[in-house]
């Protein structure tokens, strides 16, 4: 179901041959209203995609009457004519759907540095329009890279739906691979309330996984809005909902991180503020002789020290503990209960770092660093 | 010779039974003087080992008579009982040589969170005092972890003499092993001089190398002058000097970093500072993705321009020229010559990246991401 779990959506997902696999890699998901009220937010990289440049003008009045995405190429640094195949992408579907193209948002997600062939994808936007319905299963195929798996989470509201889809596996700043999500509700919102439950939402999820640091130039996490339910939630319920489901697929996005074999929690608690556990949870996060002992089952709290001690947040080395898995291994930044007692063979690892200076704490998503990591990413030009 | 080449020095190798190998595991370097005037630079990590709280302390008022070094055990987050084993180690130093503990700079390398067994270290220090002389390039040995040979320069003035021992594969800050480096000098310099020449060769070149993005807890490079030849160098050219002598130090731990299987130079022009050119190096060497590429032979300057992207550094995304080994394969943001012209096979790769915003440059020395790394870094708990 995913994005036409909500009234007031449709989707279709063809094969415009963009992809050398062969499979589903375009979709197209379309509001028909009443309401046309949508939110966005980007990559924080600054070399933006042409799809994500032409995205962040169409978002800007609040109003998008559809979404067009392609897997088989990621349309970033191929100059004019990368944005000319993008602009005509969403004129063509302008012309099959009789919308504005200002109000047609475009994804795109595969190699960098390559033109999309724009015949086969003006082909694949009549096809797909000419096919429109419930369709969300195979939208959320369409936009499959290395993913092994499509991700998608529904939440039923009172009286309104929430649907989502994403691909990829990583964070909106950063992402491992470009991170695509398109979210449909059929509540009765407006934009600035859409913008504000999104931004809340995506802190406290996508924002908060980092698989390996590294910041795609597509990601996009689109919300729209049908109003076709007739309900207006309450804003905080609907907050509370959407970052539950973006939580989901978080977490979905993390269990199929390209070549991992440990979904790491870093849960930071007793940080001065927030900012300092995120900070924290980060920095360990990134640290890639922690997340290569991790993958060897080594419980290396040594090399979780050693990140924290790289951050500015407030902590004394010599006052930290550190549990794996439960067992407190390390206590005020001295080795505590034997290595031995620590089981790290499954695949959830639940690492729990207590800075011990307050009462914040924030909880970042990670994985190992594996040789299928580095296989997947030598092997597949991306 | 390394660290006995100059005039002054003595030094000794022991096997002192720390490293489980059973190889030369403790390094014993004493300045016989006439000057005893030092200088030394640590990790910048907030989570600094014992025998680094110990040296910055030895270190401040210039003074060094002799340092001490060990592999097997880092002695790091290991308590007040980690800080009296160093303690402890500088004051068996003091007892066999006659010099003051406050003297006796100490370095420690190997696992974090272990205690080193006291009584091996003072055996062993005992052992090494008393078998002093020309054994520069045993005590190189002596202070190898995971590096698969010794690295020592040397360095031949007018009159005067440098050399130098280094183990690791990192950086000052960070590093992806502790990266330990000792250099010793006849010429007549006093602490000051030392201190300014030292910063100065850091700063292009252990700073520049950065492996992997991890800092060491244990990192020091520390300087010993023993005046012994007599001559008093230009200090500019004795800078310049310390510095080639550095350089190729960072190059040897950058062919020897642990798994690697290219050595990357990422050589940064036409940026707006020194300073925007160093973050933009740094930004691509801790790309893991960009890393993963090289590995496998692919010129995925997308992933450069991408990893640019998250600086703060000044440049349009689409005025940037990439070159590999040679080759322009990014013009102005766009794709220009073909990806199969750049031939990666040989281990060096050199990668140009042209910012076209200003005139300052710099190179920053890397490796790729394999899966020897993972393997090393999954396997040996360190």
């Amino acid at each position: 179901m995913s994005v036409t779990a909500a009234q007031g959506f449709e989707a279709a997902a063809v094969t415009a041959g963009l992809k050398a696999s062969g499979g589903l890699d375009l979709a197209l998901v379309v509001n028909r209203g009443p309401l046309t009220s949508a939110a966005a937010v980007f990559t924080t990289n600054r070399a933006l995609a042409n799809p994500v440049i032409w995205s962040k003008q169409v978002i800007a009045d609040g109003v998008v009457s559809a979404i067009v995405l392609n897997s088989g190429g990621a349309n970033c640094f191929t100059g004019g004519t990368g944005f000319q195949t993008t602009h005509a992408t969403a004129e063509a579907v302008s012309e099959a759907l009789e919308v504005s193209a200002g109000d047609v948002l475009v994804c795109s997600t595969g190699l960098i540095g390559e033109q999309l062939p724009l015949q086969k994808v003006l082909d694949g936007v009549a096809t797909a329009a000419s096919g429109l319905g419930d369709h969300g299963d195979a939208a959320s195929e369409a936009i499959m890279t290395t993913d092994s798996k499509p991700k998608r989470s529904v939440h039923t509201g009172d009286g309104w739906i929430l649907g989502g889809m994403a691909k990829g596996a990583g964070m909106l700043a950063p992402g491992l691979a470009t991170m695509l999500v398109v979210i449909t509700t059929d509540a009765v919102l407006d934009s600035t309330q859409l913008d504000t439950a999104l931004r809340e939402a995506t802190r406290l999820s996508f924002d908060r996984l980092d698989s390996d640091g590294c910041m795609s130039t597509n990601d996009q996490v689109s919300l729209l809005a049908s109003g076709a339910s007739g309900v207006t939630p309450d804003l905080d319920d609907f907050t509370a909902a959407l970052t539950a489901l973006c939580v989901d697929l978080a977490q979905q996005l993390q269990s199929d991180a390209e070549g991992a074999s440990h979904d790491i929690a870093i849960r930071v608690v007793g940080a001065a503020s927030d900012d300092d556990a995120v900070e924290v949870g980060r920095s360990v996060a990134r640290n890639n002789l922690f997340k290569a002992a991790v993958f060897g089952n080594d419980p290396n709290w040594g090399r979780v020290l050693a990140a924290i001690g790289t951050t500015q947040a407030e902590f004394d080395p010599y006052d930290v503990d550190v549990s794996i898995n439960g067992v407190l291994i390390c206590r005020q930044g001295a080795p505590y209960r034997p290595r031995d007692e620590v089981d790290l063979t499954p695949r959830a690892v639940d690492l729990l770092i207590d800075l011990r200076v307050g009462e914040a704490s924030a909880t970042i998503l990670t994985n190992d660093l594996t040789h299928d990591y580095v296989h997947e990413n030598s092997a597949y030009s991306s």
